[in-house]
């Protein structure tokens, strides 16, 4: 993702005056305002705007829980346990804003998550960009055989390579027709808002989005795992170290109880306690069903 | 749209079985339950379930203003009553789940809704039907020239005919390679996660959507409108129907309040007043931006 | 909670009329509709209306996960894996309407879960009845030792009669003083809306407080949990009879997946599995710290 | 509210250290922060973070829709357009902070406006403060005789005299009852989430809320109204002033359009058009309710 000369410059010019405030600062956040973080082949996320930090999350926490909560812990302490004991409204007490450039079919994957407000560039007004996501030819994997919904072994060279000249083919047409509607050159021209759906779903858009620590947490919890899509999950590692910067405590525990940790079911919490017992535990007796079982081998042995 | 014979027999099958409940009822709903109504050249929506009638947002409303409204007003001056104040509380009682088959552009800003549950067909786990929007040619227009986001007049005969051969062509192209890509016959076969990505954005999806009233009259108020682009509105007008059926009394005092009604700032306020007081006021002595006063001798002559 | 013979009477007549709906029904819930579950001195809960069941979930999961998901998995399975795999939004089709009486205190914990709609009697209006939360001398508790926002052990019987007595005496004091204030008798009667703020907060309200199953099963998770109040628990655990009745195969899955089983940190996980594989574990080797590893402890020994 | 010595060191030790930053500035609103505003007889409100200032609105406006709106429309313009189209994604990406003290009844009222976050001060962790909220005697006054929800004539001395004897007697009683009953000097102490329970709903309470400037602004629309608690009004008044000082454009649109402004009927705008022409329009031709009628006589006159 080269920026534009233009672009660099209000960047470089944003950086460049920094102004006294009386709120709250995060020094790591305040090294990563405005500077895109490139995320696949034309994309990028860059933080905005900020408000909080980790000594936010305490202060909440201690008007809820009250100052006698002061002596008994220290900060993070405090954090980790309101992350361990799911007291979530002290994470909301922070909030970021992030410009990001997505391809499409990623847009719709992120914007189920509902809590946060956006903005998006409208090609009802304006006319998207010529840019399309194209895979690396490692990232093109096969159906995965055991898992529906994801990838299994990369492709060979050969299909690969059908595949990177469909898409960059089927995308430059499709954009070539949709500049050619648009065109008022010896044409009436048709609406932005109706050529736009020649366009595929690899196109890039762009939006604000803005959400509270909180969210932000579950929206990593989920995308950030290795269930989730190739592509969003790209966007959402890059958003983790941001977090990390931006408010180390929370970021620490939120790694280990949610990132990092497991969930049981009481069934595998009884299969858990028998084998620390020394009890030999089996599909049959462990009450689970076979995904379940399934499941519990591949954590656990 | 015409429907697949299982399709035809399965609602045929849900339409035949009338089970006995203790719960209100709506008889102008029930007689919508399953059967999809026709939107655009393949789409269309069907209430699959609904929660409460007029009677519950009166029920609501007592609760809350107590039992001495009983007397006073009847249910049909409550529920206007409680349009004209803006107590949405009450109409948030009645719920309704529909399933809407619609193409991704139309999708997309059907989305922004936040206030809603959304199941939408997994195009990770399952392949996208080879269906397509392509606009009635009537409905193909060039860009407005004085509202940058909204169509202008019919494209002539000549271009609109190529424009709807680019549609199709590149439609049908990009699904065949998006077929090519998945099958594996003779050779891996893309995930679909991936494959998917080559299809352009009138491609048809589909899902389920459940809200309440009070947020299905915010999302009718704006997509029902004059201003809001011609494929969304098609589906809320269709909506707007079975609301009328639904809960007759809200329906009423929507159309009054919200979609015939009108919203003026204290500017338009003082210059109607002067007005009826038999003034001449114009743009100089309005106190209004020229695009506000544009737009009030527009509604006001 | 005795019922005034008009409210039976009403209960009744609504039970009496069952009516045709091709609407899926849950029959557990049907047994439910309308009556009344006593909770504390004066309180009840009672289901109004409902949308959808079991059926609705997979439902929905179906559209997301496609047809290919059929075969797999029979329903109580695939709800299961929905659970596990926080794939939350198929229990959002399924809706629950409540009538709740409970005391002012209790309502404040309750509002916090924002995720729901409610209509709540309102003292501006309407006149609040002489009826407080008086609690059972066995649920007089002292502040425990060890948790700043628990119970430890029950009061004593002396101290206990004395708080009872000052509950009681203060509270008919203050209900009569309200009565006073409103009373147009010889006098000009002080708005209900001013009145009110005399009342102590075990005065009981009531509201219809309407969510969906999601976030339900989220509110059950905190409000039946041990470290919820008494008071609150209460409303909480009888909830849970009712959503076994609606929904079984969803409420299994929560029991299993929620109440019952456990969240594991990442340093959790690693003291197990080197337990599992015989080594003896200690706090300073833990990675844990105090309060974790006292958690710990407690729960796995 | 006179503050403590410690509290006004504090809030000095805070505004004495100016820190950099790059984000944007609000300069109107850094000259808010931290500094309670006093309301009612002992409740405050103060700023302790905000996020965003006009530009923020007018730069996701922009990215929404366009470039090309840059030229057409300065910022002010642009806001008021936003506001007078309903386009309200834009205002939701600035946010406000506050610390609110303010009476239980008051915040049961607030705590209505769901999409905020908030965390108050826990009396099952703390010990709640000897404060109650007693009315001037000049906002004594008596139920209205028209609005069942509303206060007319101020009340004679004698009546308020007695009433405010009332408050002040019963909130001392049931205070001194509170304490001894957590007391532990001589008996075990009560637990904290019991003993409360006996204090009245005029008690003072604080927390912190946090919600985006849309959301604040559907806040004011309502309770900064004349049907608004005279109460929960005078915190909204307090905060009309702080938004106008953080953001100047977006203050003077909401103040035109929502707050000045009107909505009207279908049947209010036909009337009007009618008057307009010189016809005389009676409540039998307006096609309005009495109710209806008589709200527009009010209005139009």
């Amino acid at each position: 993702m080269p920026l534009s000369p233009e672009a660099e410059a209000e960047i470089a010019r944003l950086r460049a005056t920094p102004r006294p405030t009386l709120r709250s600062v995060s020094e790591g956040m305040e090294a990563h305002l405005y500077r895109p973080i490139p995320v696949l082949d034309h994309g990028f996320l860059r933080v905005v705007d900020y408000m909080g930090d980790d000594a936010a999350i305490v202060q909440a926490a201690r008007v809820s829980y009250g100052a006698g909560t002061r002596a008994a812990r220290d900060d993070t302490g405090l954090i980790r346990y309101l992350m361990r004991h799911w007291h979530s409204t002290p994470f909301e007490m922070c909030e970021i804003k992030l410009h990001v450039k997505l391809p499409v079919f990623v847009a719709r994957q992120w914007i189920r998550h509902r809590t946060a407000n956006v903005n998006e560039y409208s090609a009802r007004y304006s006319i998207l960009d010529r840019e399309f996501y194209i895979p690396a030819p490692e990232h093109l994997a096969a159906q995965s055989a055991s898992n529906a919904q994801g990838r299994g072994t990369p492709l060979g060279a050969d299909e690969a390579a059908r595949v990177l000249h469909w898409l960059k083919d089927d995308a430059a047409r499709a954009y070539d027709h949709y500049q050619a509607m648009l065109s008022t050159d010896g044409q009436q021209g048709l609406a932005r808002e109706l050529a736009r759906m020649n366009l595929p779903m690899n196109t890039y858009t762009q939006w604000y989005w803005k959400t509270d620590l909180h969210n932000l947490f579950h929206f990593l919890r989920l995308r950030a795992d290795a269930h989730a899509q190739h592509e969003i999950r790209a966007y959402a590692e890059a958003l983790c170290g941001v977090v990390r910067d931006w408010v180390p405590a929370a970021w620490g525990a939120f790694a280990d109880y949610r990132l990092g940790g497991a969930t049981l079911s009481a069934q595998a919490v009884a299969a858990l306690k028998r084998r620390l017992a020394g009890e030999t535990v089996t599909e049959e007796t462990s009450g689970m069903t076979r995904g379940e079982w399934r499941e519990f081998l591949a954590a656990w042995g």
